[in-house]
């Protein structure tokens, strides 16, 4: 909890922000509990939910271990997006508990940030949040890292020239954050997507028996009968997404497929291919690091979603609001700027979370799943009337 | 979450606060989670726990409605104390559900406060988290009221020139402040003791047989056969402290009380007997509200009671750190400036937290609970080394 906008420093002060004063606060909210978006903190508070299970890429180093992640976390939220968050690291890993807890302490926040658990739970537990909750969950692995690809693809395939309709996509790893670039891909209009896991090939099909099955990708998956190796994959292909581990591919792999290819080589810290490698045996390559261009980070992303999202005290962060996230990001750096090394902004450009929150609550009107049209303003507030009691 | 030490200004500030930075953190947390209270904010947080069942005196408003009342207790954490307080307003007011819910988020936050949680529930609740989890768990509503009531009397025997050993009081109303203030003046010697409820008296023995079931206070009492009422409690007593509902006392029944009468009418907003009434008919009166001399205010105790918790690192708030705490209060007020309208400072002097926390933290190290012997100093803290991996 930040510091109040008063300093207590004074009987009547503190009567006011305490007791007897807030009761008359708590009275209104007990009548009508959506008052509390006017009242209270919540509507610009997000929780950080973890079970520890998959801390970054170091695996299941539990609750305590993941707290400094999620306490950078809830920093990032603050200086990028003014939004208070807050880190809480679980002491189960059992989804239903995760599930239980997690709608247990919901009423305190505008938003709940998923972060760093293992995948396949991770789908699970979203989902049925998702459906229990009236307010946001978005589970940002997912979520905050596909939407930054698919705006980065996006800008890559203006350079490149080419249509989403068009491409074949390789998407290789298809964990948490490689299940839902498949989603929101097929989602932007692509039509030939080809999924591998390290046993080869497990997911491939045309648009439309991928879309199809897009709601639940994992039904259109074969991990049992892998349909040809990942080399298999890459004939042909014109990008390939790597969100798995390092030093997987050469450059005679890359050279198998189409011409001018886009490489978003993810794994971290070591990308699936050397960007020493990479950079002569395709058009444009990405990765996640900070010390090469074009780095896909998913601060890029989740400040916005969340702004925009408690902007419109939105009860969902849906697929639409993901694209329109997706769209305004790859939309920050004007097409004539775009270039080979130059496809994704700077998470330093002070206009991304505005234009991206921007979008969402437009999306998020769009959709119906926002209560307000716009933002709640310190002026509205005050004009609102406290009946005494 | 407040705002880091570091403005995130850069690539390489982020990095460090952020991934691939933090992940060092984090494994040097995985082998030892102890160094969570080193590397983490974990050591200055409080969660401030309710379940919105006794919102202030307003009874059972849920979670939302409470939600208010917990940002003004943050606030006060963080004002009064420097305390990091989050509000956790639950969404269940089922025991065992908010037992697992706040064993589950634990492991991010230094303490526990649990607030307004109706009794008898909130002793239950109380219990099983103290005896399960490995931080300081207190319900305020019980011991924050009472530590300041202990240090309130204290001062007030000694400027009536009584002794606790000697003195007969009654306390009005057992729910979870009164069992509480029942609690520690028993363990701070009272030897004569009468509980009463609307029904009258159920709870009454000398002090032997008080402090045999002082542990288990609820076995003492005879709801179903009270024997006398209020009014006969009265007879001799030297202390009243009302804890119920306002206007059940007249002058007259103040008369039947011992000579040098002390009445501590801590119902909230009108007191137990209107002061204009009790003025002429007590030595001393104190009350919960502001406007009045002698306000005796949980804000008094537990941001100090807290403070010193934290500093060691303490396992639990026990007993003798409450006895401590309200010793400290009681001697914030040199005995030559005592008077009958002065028996409790002002919850503005700044020295209350301070003291408070230091006899706190020396009580926790006295019984074995605290987990260091001094305050982790910054400089400590960045003189440790986290081993690149």
């Amino acid at each position: 909890m930040s510091k109040g906008k008063l300093p207590i420093t004074t009987r009547n002060v503190l009567s006011m922000v305490y007791t007897p004063g807030v009761g008359r606060v708590s009275q209104a909210i007990a009548k009508d509990k959506t008052k509390a978006y006017a009242f209270t903190g919540k509507g610009n508070t997000v929780a950080v939910v973890t079970d520890g299970s998959a801390v970054l890429g170091l695996g299941n180093l539990g609750p305590e271990a993941a707290l400094p992640v999620m306490e950078g976390k809830a920093m990032l939220f603050k200086e990028f997006a003014g939004i208070d968050a807050w880190p809480i690291c679980l002491n189960t890993q059992d989804p239903d508990e995760i599930v239980r807890t997690v709608q247990a302490i919901a009423p305190g926040f505008g938003a709940i940030n998923l972060e760093d658990i293992s995948s396949p739970r991770c789908f699970e537990i979203e989902r049925r949040l998702k459906a229990s909750l009236d307010i946001p969950v978005m589970h940002d692995d997912q979520h905050g890292t596909s939407v930054v690809i698919l705006a980065a693809l996006t800008n890559a395939l203006t350079v490149t020239g080419k249509r989403m309709e068009d491409i074949r996509v390789v998407v290789n790893g298809l964990g948490a954050a490689g299940t839902a670039c498949c989603r929101i891909l097929l989602a932007a209009g692509l039509s030939h997507l080809i999924g591998c896991e390290p046993r080869g090939i497990v997911l491939r099909g045309d648009g439309q028996q991928l879309r199809a099955c897009r709601t639940d990708l994992a039904s259109c998956m074969t991990p049992d009968r892998p349909q040809g190796t990942l080399q298999d994959a890459l004939k042909g292909a014109d990008v390939f997404i790597g969100l798995s581990v390092g030093n997987i591919l050469t450059a005679e792999d890359l050279d198998l497929m189409a011409a001018d290819r886009i490489v978003f080589a993810m794994a971290n810290p070591d990308p699936e291919v050397p960007r020493e490698l990479a950079a002569s045996h395709c058009r444009i390559f990405a990765t996640g690091r900070s010390d090469y261009p074009n780095q896909i980070n998913n601060a890029l992303a989740f400040p916005g979603i969340f702004r925009g999202a408690l902007d419109v005290q939105a009860r969902d962060i849906n697929e639409a609001m993901k694209l329109a996230a997706a769209k305004a990001l790859a939309e920050t750096i004007p097409p004539a700027a775009l270039s080979e090394d130059y496809i994704i902004p700077s998470v330093f450009d002070k206009e991304i979370v505005p234009r991206v929150a921007k979008a969402v609550a437009a999306a998020a009107r769009d959709t119906g799943v926002a209560r307000r049209r716009t933002k709640l303003s310190d002026d509205f507030a005050s004009s609102l009337t406290i009946q005494p009691t």
